[in-house]
């Protein structure tokens, strides 16, 4: 814990929301509904939760006018509670700033160049070449390979990789000869990549994502891939080599994009669905096995691997009728 | 190899099993049925591979009651030969133990509270406020970010991350505004953390994973997930932000579970399944498509997004029929 | 850009390919079809991106007999111009080459062996008692456990992990106990590792990948695994011990292949497959639920659930005609 205490009319004014009741009322930190006390801001994003708010022991609440009426507590309304709730958890974060400068331990190249005020945490390693925009935040183990450039404002967490070869070879007489990856990768301002996640260098041409996009962890992304601005990635996605998405994107945890296709903007793809085809309409697409208690799922299954001889019987059973008909 | 040898009497008052034949055989390592042979015991849990046990040239086997007419040979006899095996394996291993201590490479800050016997590897960081619990062993490369707290005898394989930050965005006008994380992740004791798995602080809560949990490599796990205690799960799976799992679970290769939905005790999720409601019923549950050859599973997919026309089919010979019937 | 500047003949020479046109033409750097210019020479393997080729404006291309008509550009003709691409990038590669030696931040036990012109670079692990072929690059980040044999030619791309332990645990009395994992790895000559991915030792006997296996990156293999020579493996996949992969076979991104089965030679899988039972004949596997538009994706996935009352509804339907017709 720590940071300072903010009065409810102060991260009123902050956040552009409506203070409602006592705007002295002294405000510590965040929590969740279920376990703020004395001193602590909730907020309620998801109506579902609307129950919690009756025994909620906050200091105040973020809430959205509509669901405003639901409670007595001191609040900031406001029509986005969840981005609300973002910018006051920004102004209480406890958690201390990264500091700027290089740890000791990490391994920056002579002629890497580095923007002010960017930070290179522990065991780090930025090899030849790179370019880091100010305000950069590199966290323990993150892995910058060569030429990479980074934008303003990107953090790179724990083991992720940013530049490593593209997954380039060719097959002769049976056997892969490896194709040299002199691209390099580009990531625009306020990047995030998460913990594991890997991007991969172009194989000529660069690797490229643009400003605002957020990745979680464990996601790959192939070389030559491009993303456009503030798309958002869940963990264990897997983008193979030349596709193309678009900005404000969102792709579900575990899905896999094939390459060499086009997404386009404003496409949502949900969890575990593999992509095998460009999409050229915004929208939410899907495709998982829906699961289910396994004895259920292997007489689906057993079924689906029949499926067109379920066809053919019933093309049989419509001419058998329609001769019986006449 | 080294360690030292037992005989199978010592290895049988070891592991509670009972000795068959030759008490003083001496075993010096674990083998297969296949490759063992003087100074080897193998071992047999699997019906599947009695046929091996004819052939066997091992000095000893480990078997369970009903197989064990099965061979001639020295054994030890338990009711579950396979936690046996563990057993014995343990006592004959002849991997060095790690080393106490932290290696001069290793990055340890200056508050992080460390138990006795605790070994941390080459290149391992621990960031500030970290605890860890006695006979911990965190192997090279691993990142354990600031406040974690790790119970007794946990492994930390190498390149594991506890303690990156949760995926928590929030979106304001077209754009994604980062919110803190400012929970921790608390591991129980013996808590196993397969090679590059992630596990992700949690955003106000802590993300908590109970005792004796198994995760292999390469494993996500989102912010406030909570895991119940002696669950396993295999590699590749991703776990999404605030799921529970509840204990005694085991979670197949690859499967993924979504956010906020809940997991009861005692419940199998097989390999590949998406899992996208919550499960309140102890059991086995699976949800992959069959897989076959590639003209087979194209005429199958092609019928399965055709399956409400053949539904549509279907009632109309329904009625058509009942109409003749008349 | 650096490297030297060829000329079409000498290039001609050194893949084997003919020249066509003015075999003084200066090459310094391979590129696109759509960005190549003066000095450049592109490639054009997939006919699907013939159309490129009128506007082309590079000094060479690289191209297959019976698409050389479609251009008058100086040209290296070859049966397999994407191999001859290869080469010609490879001769060209503008990256400086790995320095042969120890960087100074990696952390290499006294007694491992390292063959001639090893390159490991920056925090690299490298424990006792490995030994690395001639020739081969460790990437920043590797992990090389103990006692794992590396061959030649072996490039480890950044945090890969080669030799952590396998996932072996047997259950007792409702708690895992860890099985010590006395096997190790070993790898083949002229195996690439991408980054992220992680490779088991075996429980007894060791995890043993064939010569040219190429990863890419965040692949987990299990303990025990065998892979057959000049196998390919996209990003993602898993393997669960000890299956056996044959040789030549390739593997799509994402697949999950389940442990204890054979994969014969010679097959591919399809990404996003999930491979339960062993293949014995060569040829193409797949095994993903076809994706589209939520909705329709919706309708399907409900009627999956309810395949076998739709089989009860056609054999009533049948059952029912067939007295009609008597």
């Amino acid at each position: 814990m720590g940071g300072r205490a903010f009065t409810l009319a102060e991260l009123a004014q902050a956040t552009g929301a409506a203070a409602r009741g006592d705007g002295q009322t002294l405000i510590r930190r965040c929590a969740t509904l279920a376990s703020a006390g004395r001193g602590d801001i909730a907020f309620l994003a998801n109506p579902r939760y609307r129950a919690a708010l009756a025994d909620c022991r906050a200091s105040a609440v973020i809430i959205a006018p509509d669901l405003a009426a639901g409670t007595n507590l001191p609040a900031l309304v406001h029509a986005n509670p969840y981005a609300c709730f973002a910018r006051v958890a920004t102004l209480l974060d406890p958690t201390p700033a990264p500091l700027p400068g290089i740890h000791p331990t990490a391994t920056v190249a002579a002629d890497v160049q580095l923007g002010e005020g960017v930070s290179i945490g522990p065991q780090v390693v930025v090899a030849a070449g790179a370019v880091i925009g100010p305000h950069s935040v590199l966290h323990a183990h993150a892995t910058v390979c060569h030429g990479v450039r980074i934008g303003a404002r990107a953090i790179l967490h724990p083991q992720s990789v940013i530049g490593s070869d593209g997954f380039g070879i060719a097959r002769e007489d049976g056997r892969w000869i490896k194709i040299p990856q002199t691209g390099s990768v580009v990531l625009g301002d306020d990047v995030e990549v998460g913990a594991g996640t890997t991007i991969d260098r172009g194989a000529l041409d660069d690797t490229v994502i643009g400003d605002g996009v957020k990745f979680d962890n464990q996601i790959q992304v192939g070389h030559n891939v491009r993303i456009g601005a503030h798309t958002a990635l869940a963990g264990c996605v897997g983008i193979a080599g030349s596709a193309v998405i678009g900005a404000h994107c969102e792709i579900g945890g575990g899905a896999i994009i094939l390459g060499h296709l086009e997404i386009c903007d404003r496409v949502r793809v949900s969890a575990g669905t593999l992509v095998t085809k460009s999409i050229r309409t915004p929208g939410v697409y899907s495709g998982a096995y829906p699961f289910g208690p396994h004895r259920e799922w292997l007489k689906g299954a057993a079924q689906v691997r029949h499926l067109d001889e379920l066809v053919e019987r019933i093309a049989a059973l419509e001419l058998r009728l329609k001769e019986l008909e006449e």
